[in-house]
């Protein structure tokens, strides 16, 4: 491929809204951005989060097309009082703020189409800057704005992420790639569970860097890791350097056995796909029906292979036996085994899982039964442990983790870690590979 | 309470770090930095998020001090040569970057107590702006550094979240309570699921422009509204007029009983904590044991409520019966029910709750039966159906409510639903209040 002819444009993303700042709110709008941004090949310099102050917000956009070809803004559209980034726009850009006849038609419908009468109030949702263009928003009532702001494209998108993020792939996407020819930056990624960063780094460093050595494009990767505990994920980038050059996607698929054979065995798949959904893909194409029997994680393992579209094709259910009672009469524990062990053992765990089996009738179950904290932890059986089991009928095996973290940590990655048994059985049954899911260049 | 004598500092947040940027780490330090920031009485005004390139580093703290008293940053204070903070807030000072024996020393020991050789890199971890004073950080390797610039205050804390939190916990927030005399922020959270913002603010809003009538405190109070779907929480907080007036804790907490009428039914608790928390004080303190029979949530519900420490005293657990066998097998619901009137109906939710108490033996069964898409949906039925059920074992009721969203958003909506019908019949047998379960004064 051609190293497009000059640098790719620079962004910036402004986030709006009192609940960003004051900490009640986590700013997830802004990481979404900055990442489907990379993808259409942009980059971005900087993040501004700003409360709800007219006067701030038209300087912070006065700034930001100062410094900015592209800038992406969110939030502060709703119909209340304290919404005022339409109006602090159009003040930025020296227009006035009219009301759209029809936009206040297309808002009755919407209102209409969901049900309920309109409040007076969502009435300047149908304002917008003079010279700004609408972006239609089919799921919401705040539709966005474009407007050019002294040569800077400046995108106004809703705070409600749904919202945000179905406006930037279908409304600001394709205007981005029009006015700039931009390429999608090529980038590959490989996930693994079971390594902290440093010990998978000192596996990969050496070969990435032999990798380097093979050509112009190859030594301009940027390697990065991104830790979501319990999982890191190792991405490539094929950047440009001064020249032009890049690495071809066929040079980063290159390089997959030589990291496959270095991330083994924590590597479960490479490409964007989620581990979850992964397992609904190899289950279902298999054949296989899975349960889980879990204890501390209270049900989390099974809404997370929920979340996956399509999972009712491989998960049949599973039973949440927090309370010891619960693993007796629905997982036929028997009661002598968690008195002479502890529920939080090796034993139990093997019971349960072995019970949810028969009692769900499904071809797997993985059980769960571990300290969450941050009470109940002994010398012992400190909070973290965690005993993990799975069977398929014929054979059970089990896993003992300490893990480490809050309340949340522990039960979130005992979750994922569940899953990760899950894979890694059908993956020995040669029923779940290491493969990308999607195509490999980010659309 | 006295208001204080000028108004309380402003404060901006300057985080350091491509990968903060690049999409691939969620700026959870910002929302940490402002929510102590708040709780130690001073206001965030910004959050800038910033690449690792000293001149831009440089720039955006010039035009911080020159906003704000107080400036935290975090990041970029890591051995690595893309890690600049240091050297960039050194030439924002105006002053030289000088080593400091005394924190070599210190470097080597924590190495050596650390069981690991000092890698040579880590010694500009021991450089600081000549103007500025170490913050000590007892679990990691990279210092912090406080220096005054052009009368603010800038704190530099490490990006790695737990070394950053225990530094502003630790070093951080007692100077800023010294320097600046500082009250904490009042404010009063009620928290509601059930309606929509702009359906709440045409209750409240009358409300609060009476209250504003009453006092100066109270004409300054800031109200703003924090939607987390499918619940909305208003808050009110005490901000100081230009003459110094502020809302006591007492006119905040005088408007309770204005605001609960203008709210119910979808009010369910003032102050911090949360749905699952309440739910699970209440039915502890009331000795009821709860159960889940989920479908479409697929344990979700019982996993939120399991994040709250002490679950364990009111959750027996519960059942995922995502296929139709399983709510027939565990659950005992009639095959010809599911047969007759579709899995997602109300026999069947009655029939899941009812059966799900009876299973588990609980006090309450919540039962969640719905179609949460992408696919599944009908016209009679579409995507976002959801029936609900609560049974004591004397009275089974029923909701049937058209969910908003895509599937993350239908399941959690659901779940966060599901925990609401179990707070309102805690509620109306008089075991679950709206008290704030917390000091007003947040610390």
């Amino acid at each position: 491929m051609t190293p497009s002819a000059s640098p790719p444009p620079i962004a910036e993303v402004l986030s709006i809204g009192d609940e960003l700042l004051a900490g009640d709110t986590i700013n997830t709008n802004a990481a979404f951005l900055g990442a489907r941004a990379r993808a259409v090949g942009i980059e971005v310099r900087s993040v501004v989060v700003l409360r709800d102050r007219l006067d701030e917000i038209v300087a912070a956009t006065r700034a930001a097309v100062a410094r900015s070809a592209v800038v992406l803004v969110s939030g502060g559209l709703g119909p209340t009082t304290d919404d005022l980034t339409t109006e602090a726009i159009a003040r930025a850009a020296g227009c006035a703020l009219v009301r759209d006849a029809a936009a206040v038609a297309r808002l009755t419908d919407k209102f209409q189409r969901f049900g309920r009468p309109m409040p007076e109030a969502n009435l300047k949702q149908a304002d917008r800057p003079d010279l700004g263009e609408w972006l239609p928003n089919p799921i919401g009532s705040a539709e966005g704005v474009v407007v050019e702001i002294d040569g800077a494209l400046v995108f106004v998108m809703p705070g409600v992420p749904r919202e945000m993020k179905m406006m930037m792939l279908e409304q600001v996407e394709p205007r981005l790639r029009a006015r700039h020819g931009l390429q999608p930056l090529r980038r590959r990624m490989y996930r693994t569970l079971g390594m902290g960063e440093s010990a998978l780094a000192e596996r990969l460093e050496p070969v990435i860097a032999r990798a380097r050595t093979r050509s112009p494009g190859l030594a301009a990767v940027f390697l990065h890791y991104r830790a979501s505990t319990p999982e890191v994920f190792v991405v490539l980038e094929a950047l440009h350097d001064a020249a032009g050059n890049a690495a071809t996607a066929e040079e980063l698929a290159g390089l997959d056995a030589e990291l496959a054979e270095a991330l083994a065995p924590a590597l479960y798949g490479i490409g964007e796909a989620d581990l979850a959904t992964r397992i609904v893909a190899a289950a279902t194409r298999a054949g296989r029906r899975i349960a889980f029997a879990e204890s501390c994680t209270a049900g989390l393992a099974s809404a997370l292979l929920s979340s996956v579209p399509g999972a009712s094709l491989c998960l049949d259910g599973g039973v949440v036996a927090y309370d010891n009672r619960i693993k007796t009469a629905l997982l036929g524990v028997d009661p002598a085994l968690i008195a002479e062990h502890g529920a939080v053992s090796e034993p139990v765990a093997r019971a349960m899982a072995e019970g949810g089996r028969r009692s769900l009738g499904s071809d797997l179950c993985v059980a769960i039964t571990g300290i969450a904290g941050p009470g109940g932890g002994t010398p012992e059986k400190p909070v973290g442990v965690v005993h993990f089991a799975i069977s398929d009928g014929a054979t059970t095996s089990h896993l003992r983790l300490q893990l480490r973290g809050d309340r949340g940590t522990l039960q979130r990655s005992a979750a994922l870690w569940a899953h990760k048994l899950l894979w890694d059985r059908l993956h020995a049954a040669g029923l779940a590979g290491l493969e990308s899911l999607e195509p490999v260049v980010t659309e």
